[in-house]
């Protein structure tokens, strides 16, 4: 295994360390339990959002802390569903008195755990709602999760209902979008190579030099086949039939296309991906009137992408734009 | 060979294609000769600051290019200089009148076409000033270098000059600006696996299971030493030693800190690297007061990471904090 890193133990607590370290004016983190707020948390009157989920998929979440996105962020070790009581913490810290909605993977440790905090946080008062992303269309159900996976559009949720928070509008209002961006929102990966947990020390699964999973899961949950490699364009293509059809999505649609990379993945692949992809999104009749084009939603450092459609309206596109700043996202004002 | 391309001839092209696609927006890409301009190029009575070099080391130099950075990137095959026709037509596109600067990273081509271009243009009446990047303290000549090779503060310059640039400052001004930071960064890598050209189809060069190399090219060029992997805290030492000791830093100075990753780290590790960097950096009594964490100047999918460190002055900060407007980087208004 290698890896920069001191000890399995340790990593997940160093690196929070190290976010403190760098970005102190954005985000604190609290420890035991673990979460991070936003710097000027509880934004009194705004409704906050939280999210969690195992470590391993930097910047998500942790990254995503900060004005126009998560009020907080709740890690647990990696690839393991953080607590309740670290949610529930994070619920309370973040709270100003207009509620806090719990963005939840559709794993299901988070299921439960999120589930647990957000009934803890009622009986102290505090007005909980939660949406439950899934919109992994690779497989019906896999090794964690009761249907669909949580990943792609978790990203997308998370900027977008951030967006529409930051302008005071009600919890219900918030959760509403959420569950539009889930419903809009199509996504499968692939991978190229394995990933290594720290604790697990090899690799979480064998591919031959000449194989891929195609509809791989972010934790490196088999997909929906093990084939040999192909062109860029090819696995592209693999990726993208399913999303298209699923939804369905529709000529004349305007969507945002998000091309993700697992971790190990260059840049400029993800480019060659993105070129294939909005080719065929055009040849299909969408607009792609945005996008977003880099490494979010990782599992360590696998090689290979994922693709992530998500149907967009008036308001889900005027949120999208709106001011970022975060760790790992960071635009406008 | 395990990528997501077609084919090792279009990886370039085709990633051009994606960019574009992607970035419209922001920046126009033109082929034969290939080199990306920021969409209102050219910005008349501002110096345009123009870079390239290599590809493979995405998000430099093409996701740099926008408002407040690069006014034009000349991509070349990966890990190959581009041409000097790519500079001269580069340079002609966004000379808005005020004069072109070259930032060029210390790479024995990439200093010689951008010579070669610089004078064709001044043949041509254009006014370019050229500042070679040379900031890497791991090796004094090296493979592809007569004296040290530019890296991570070739970041730093193209953004910190691009926001001076952006105010409309002489080209001079910038030109000296891009020298003074230059003079005051230092950096140094270390990989922990090799990279493959996709043209070589086979990894640059071999590391052992339990190895790693210290003071890595960002090509994979020999650095100071190989030896056995070490945890994460005793390889930032080995880093931020001779780092500290060139410039060399003292205590009460303002810095940058700059953790970069090589391409295949994922990000939890970098911030790990931080974590003990920001740590070395305070106990030399450093104020650690800007600084960047992320995948900036990569070696294709190298796993390994590097540290630069830049002494700041008022200039500096102020244009540092600068708004930003480009695919690979972007903050403020």
């Amino acid at each position: 295994m290698k890896k920069l890193i001191n000890a399995a133990d340790a990593v997940v607590a160093e690196a929070l360390d190290g976010m403190e370290a760098a970005h102190g004016n954005l985000i604190k983190v609290h420890r035991d339990p673990n979460f991070i707020v936003r710097a000027d948390a509880p934004v009194m009157g705004k409704a906050a959002l939280v999210s969690g989920g195992g470590s391993g998929h930097e910047p998500m979440h942790g990254g995503f802390v900060g004005r126009g996105m998560l009020d907080a962020a709740c890690p647990g070790a990696v690839f393991t569903s953080p607590t309740p009581d670290q949610m529930l913490e994070a619920t309370k810290a973040v709270n100003g008195g207009a509620g806090v909605l719990h963005i939840v993977k559709n794993y299901t440790g988070d299921v439960l755990n999120f589930q647990m905090a957000a009934e803890l946080a009622a009986a102290e008062g505090i007005a909980v709602e939660s949406v439950v992303i899934d919109d992994d269309v690779a497989v019906k159900d896999s090794t964690w999760t009761a249907g669909r996976r949580g990943v792609g559009a978790t990203v997308l949720a998370e900027k977008i209902c951030g967006g529409l928070a930051e302008t005071k509008a009600p919890l219900k209002a918030v959760a509403d979008l959420c569950r539009k961006v889930n419903a809009s929102g199509r996504s499968m990966g692939m991978a190229l190579t394995a990933c290594t947990v720290p604790h697990a020390g090899k690799p979480s699964f064998d591919l031959g030099a000449d194989e891929m999973e195609i509809g791989i899961g972010i934790h490196g949950e088999p997909g929906r086949r093990r084939v040999k490699l192909e062109p860029a364009d090819r696995i592209v293509e693999m990726l993208m039939e399913p999303i298209l059809s699923d939804l369905p999505f529709k000529s004349g649609d305007n969507v945002l296309m998000f091309v993700n990379g697992m971790g190990g993945t260059p840049l400029i692949e993800l480019y060659v991906v993105y070129r294939k992809a909005y080719e065929i999104a055009r040849k299909h009749g969408l607009n792609v009137v945005r996008n977003l084009v880099g490494s979010y939603i990782t599992s360590l450092e696998m090689a290979g992408a994922s693709i992530t459609l998500l149907k967009l309206d008036d308001e889900m596109t005027r949120c999208w734009d709106a001011p970022v700043v975060t760790p790992g996202l960071r635009w406008g004002a």
